[in-house]
């Protein structure tokens, strides 16, 4: 069970809109808090787009997340679970990028997770773009390479742009298994879609042994067909959560800016998130929110609300004794 | 048949943005105008929130749904129904509420819908936030309680908020019950989803015998299932029918303040409505439609379309020889 | 094969927001350039809404089509065609409406689609609200009379609005059929829905063999199906496609003057498009995009999302040794 | 003194956002309303925009014009003037257009204030494009031609556009001098500006004696001095206004088809408008206001304020016996 | 001089759109942190509408306030003030209210403002509608009654609204002279326009001394002139602050519930308040700032601004022996 | 006098919405059209933002410029310049950056501004963020050293950022004045203002000889005295021109990333540039135009405005016989 200090304030008590935003109204501990010892899931927000080769945004992901987060109530309604009283959870804050230098703000983001890693706490990341999960694999790979369930209209497994730029967030994957921080037999990808480059990226895919599973085949299996077979891919070993909002279908999700039509809708979105359950998950993120796409704050707050179901399955992970 | 001056200006005759905007361009009614007497079915703007505990706007609700309302054309496309020249439809204006005092807001409220109740019109309401359904209720249910089919994605049976307030937009239902307005064994809730604060509501609806069904079971079964259950449970007597915008999944109804995502689409936010027919319906309303979270009126073209679908039901629940 | 002057410019090369804006990157020739007799399909813009009987907006429609199709990739993600390496594809540019005066406007029009008619170019059109097919048609009817697939939330088959107004964005097929310029027995209208006036406009396709496959078929019978009865009236002569944006539910596609809600979703709005695989393919239009109703650009996302899928099917029809 | 029937409910009583939105909350006196007889100043929407050769939207104007105008109270701060007790105003509702025949429309707003002016009723109009003015100048104008105080960013005198065509809201004063219904001599256009196609519309008012005010002269000799020569322009016989919202900067008034950088800001569109004290209005219209551009009702919030300025003055002008 | 663990991280190091959003990037110490001890001025807010009569929303307003304020950076541009190394300045938090209940919401306001006093630390509050001010009053004028200069387009002097109520926000100044919280000879209000109800406010203020100086007497003597008046009707006993974001324009400060036309451009917006130096600051507020009305956060920032050379002036009003 | 080929289509003739739109409806001329050795002045895109150490949007600048500014009309309203008559005037596409690689795009941005004063070019770019100057002058300055005539809030002449980033938005000054691109003596800067990190900008600007003229000297002395100075400051020699729309008060350009209120109007705008007259203009830049944080094109259209009246006087500098 966790401390009380680590529960979030209900809104019957303080209204939603109230309060300095952190996520989920949880205790802000950043890194050199001395409570970090206590928390078990740290929420993370990593403002950064520097990756982004079309439209940027995502920066300010992380803010319009915090925001909307307070209105998400303590206890799952689908499922029952109370993720703040099984196990304590906090915002560990923003990492703070360099917005002007890649590699730097790379490292940034590698040196604070790796701090976070050390600490034993399991990381729940806010985009940012989806480069930010090379620098986040680098860190949490460290004990061993990951698995990954990838839920995404793109795979981000793409060679180089720009004539040679390794670095960009089509490119993540690509580098994650080139630098061993992935295994790829262990990788699904869900909800490819959309007008494509070419085949250069799915070819990678096959020749590694990554499993991708676009959308006309999601959309005729269904969900939990899908996420039946995803889980038996990762299988009981450590395993890595990506989940980029523009998997959903933009009606749903328009605060991207990359997006593909043909998309999931929410309720499938959400329970993707749910059937999570029981993969060993060592770390997740959310990524490509931009609120500039969506100022309503409807994207944001449909992603929290996976969030949300992500954690209470990274909650349902913590044995009984660590309560 | 209806009177000729009862029927709204087609479309063909004059544009659909021209006009004084009353409710589906009908004409003005008020209270106090000899032309009551006619009047079978009114429709009334309740321009009120203060009982948002979330975030306010419905107060501009009828205002908007009035301008999108000049939309809706005669016919109901799907069943052919004309309802306009089946009964006297009219406009019977807005409850004047007080935004700064609840207690008289309400009484204002009850007034109104008494003196609707004593003229033998059937109301169908245009909200204002969910508490308005209570003083509406108190109306309504003189002659006897009544059953409901109530669309939404909160129970709204909350025992109080922020220690001790017992009458918020999330506590209609709890004080109707103890006020004896409803029949408990008669109303069923429909699409109840997203995080919950706990267990109150659910465990006070289990106590007195409302049917609860969640959005994962309307998921399952379907629209056309669920409905059949839930006219079983109201049965011949008279029911109301609530009908909160935010049961609709906010990617197509945005214009709410306390949305949960994973909701039905639109084909089912109408069909719902549309399978109505047969229901004793004593009153109706359509509320949470909150104008600022949607300047772009779409939420409001939904609202008014599902009003269109109600109000052709309660025609028919007129007999011929009333025509 | 494609010219390799008439290919775009891949993302990987030029960022997708950057350049002059043309259609899906496409070189620009307009009607007096010699490149015009290499073209094969011609994308045009039609930025005129001078039929509008409810809220303008569509002449708008042609630029921001523009702009948003750079998104477009070069491959079909789902069928892997590549139609600009089939075939050579080219913005031919807009044709210059006269805003002020119907008549003039529709004689531009016709004699404009005469030009690319004659050099032997097959039209892709991006409207312009509905009554732009009309003189499209003039045109493109020439060689004898159409069959038409037609997607939309209304039938376009009115007799007249305000009196006796003749040219309307509500009456274009009604007309065409008059003028003898579509084949009535091979065509078929999909998704119709919403409120209606009367019936005039159904008795009228009922009277001439139009078939009408109404929203409730859409969705009891499914996408596929409904295609395959669609090919089937339309056969293997030339067909007309006529795309209008209001057929998706107004969620995915916002920006439009005339929605109805209750409509397919994004995954079913391509898939259409896709499905019209082996159709004989005279021209298509895509109308009635509304760019002050979204300014976001997420309609016009879709809507050169189906363009594309179109695209790919008017590029399959040309054959291997045209290449 | 206005008869109590004819004043508007108080903010005191009826929340400002309550209530069927007529102009000003004024009651509703349609032309065949007998009260017609007792009103002096109407208030007439013209939902019209087909004269425009840009972007549409202004014939949404006169619904967001009434949505914003129940925010006006019954006194001038400034002037302490109570219009609505002085004389007996009405909102007479909108004249119906015909939106694809210009010609029609044009007939049919000429016969609505043919009739208005026949009842005694001094009309002050909320546009709709600036062509309104022509065919209300035809009905105005019937007993003598009349002067003209005209606030704009372009003096929409040209001879045609497109090739000829007559009738543009680039045309309408043009129009008006040929056919004789201005004394350009007794007509002055304040606010010109921005980039322009020639001066074939300055030759013309220099050659017929329109005076020109550019706004570099505005911004120079300030309101004061400008309109006391305005007023000796129009003198004392019977005189035009007509305002375009245009002629106010853009970032005070964004919604509006084509606006000019560089204008007035709100206090000085106000001030011009009060200080039309002492003219002899005979009508008066306020144009261009297009909601598409503008949804927040920031441009129709300030229209209403304008308009409320020159009712003022209209009210004054009515002698104390007339009260 | 300050502490450095009360002064915000620069842009330099953390981007601006990262981390936390307290209040200018401020320390957040809530009541029962004990740092409080050590601050000088709390930065508080207030998320309350319930006296709203028109157009909800400021009770959104702090959050929105607190995300826009980490674009302010630490030196002011045009004096050269560096508050933060001056003093210790922190955001206390919200206070949290009752949005159900009017009186329950004032008195926790009134507790949290007391907490406040008694711990010697001056309120900048971040409103909340204006009634907001009423029981913040009742706290600060404990030891004394105070001055007040009050920026606003309204005297919110009203005696009553809705047939008898007393709290909204047209009447928190009526109240805090009737209970003897303000010195109303001490008092005067800037900018004061728009339409009005009557002359009862008005009349108020003559008959007890307050000073009001309308805008046109604002525009015609410029802020320098009038702010020299204000100082001195004020003199140098304690005087609180109130400025209601609706004084300034609304194209440069759209976000709000009752805008009024032709106001201060943001030039003179922020002069007024830099003008303040000198006055004898016990407390002050900025109110009225609406999210819902202006979403993109312009209108925050310019408050966040106005609120910053606020607190210039009350850092400067500390003795250079307490840094 | 202009070939005939580089006129733009009146809007008398092609409706301003139509078209594919090229800068002002110019003819789209790249780097390798034989045309361009005909070309006067050329307008670039440069659709960069990659130095942004804020809010991004910038690198859609070009896209969304190009769109507001084929509302250009053929002649300056105020002047009576007619420059696409003097000059051959061409939009010579956008410069191809490489989002994820500043150095890179930086080298790209030379190499292009290189090949167009190599064929005696004069450019006027739309930027992109104001890191794009730097590059730019690069190029421009090979024959000698520039002067600088610059508008902005904010010096741009940052040491550096983020522990030592050389190149971001806040530096481009800093870098030409020590890369010797700039004569500081030759440079002003108006129009500075908002709170401060610091100094050190200042001081380098004071230790080097840049005039800095900060937004209260400009409100003092009015935009024609602080002009004249400007220009007597950069004298006859060449001198670049670079226009940061934040220059603008917010309220007139909120589309942009690090605004400041309390800036100049429209009409100020306007008129700095209009009084660059006779200024020796080697190159001219607006930047910082950022759509997603105004997607109404109102701070486009301002900035296109502005680009018109820099062009009219680049126009001016060419002699007659130059025509």
């Amino acid at each position: 069970m966790s401390s009380p200090s680590f529960r979030p304030p209900s809104g019957f008590d303080l209204p939603r809109y109230a309060g300095v935003p952190t996520f989920m109204r949880l205790p802000y501990v950043p890194l050199d808090d001395p409570r970090l010892a206590e928390v078990q899931v740290g929420l993370i927000g990593v403002p950064w787009d520097s990756g982004t080769t079309n439209r940027p945004g995502p920066r300010h992901g992380p803010r319009q997340l915090r925001d909307m987060s307070t209105m998400i109530r303590a206890q799952n309604g689908a499922t029952g679970v109370r993720p703040f009283e099984r196990i304590n959870c906090a915002d560990l804050g923003d990492v703070s990028p360099n917005p002007a230098d890649i590699q730097d703000s790379m490292a940034r983001i590698t040196t604070f997770y790796d701090a976070v890693r050390e600490a034993g706490v399991l990381p729940l990341t806010a985009g940012g773009d989806h480069l930010t999960s090379l620098p986040v694999l680098r860190a949490l790979s460290k004990p061993a390479p990951l698995g990954m369930i990838h839920f995404d209209s793109h795979t981000d497994l793409f060679k180089d742009y720009f004539g040679g730029t390794q670095y960009t967030h089509g490119t993540p994957f690509r580098r994650a298994v080139e630098e061993g921080l992935l295994e790829p037999k262990r990788v699904v990808q869900i909800g490819i879609r959309g007008s494509t480059y070419d085949d250069e990226d799915r070819d990678f895919a096959d020749a590694v042994g990554i499993r991708v599973i676009p959308i006309e085949e999601f959309h005729a299996r269904g969900p939990e067909d899908v996420m039946t077979e995803a889980k038996e891919i990762v299988g009981t070993s450590p395993t890595y959560i990506s989940y980029d909002i523009d998997f959903v279908d933009p009606a749903f999700a328009p605060g991207t800016g990359t997006p593909e039509v043909g998309g999931p809708n929410s309720h499938q979105a959400l329970l993707v998130a749910r059937l999570l359950e029981g993969v060993n998950i060592a770390g997740a993120d959310l990524v490509e929110v931009s609120p500039p796409f969506d100022p309503s704050g409807g994207t944001a707050f449909l992603a929290v609300s996976i969030m949300f179901e992500i954690l209470c399955n990274m909650a349902l992970g913590f044995s009984p004794t660590s309560d």
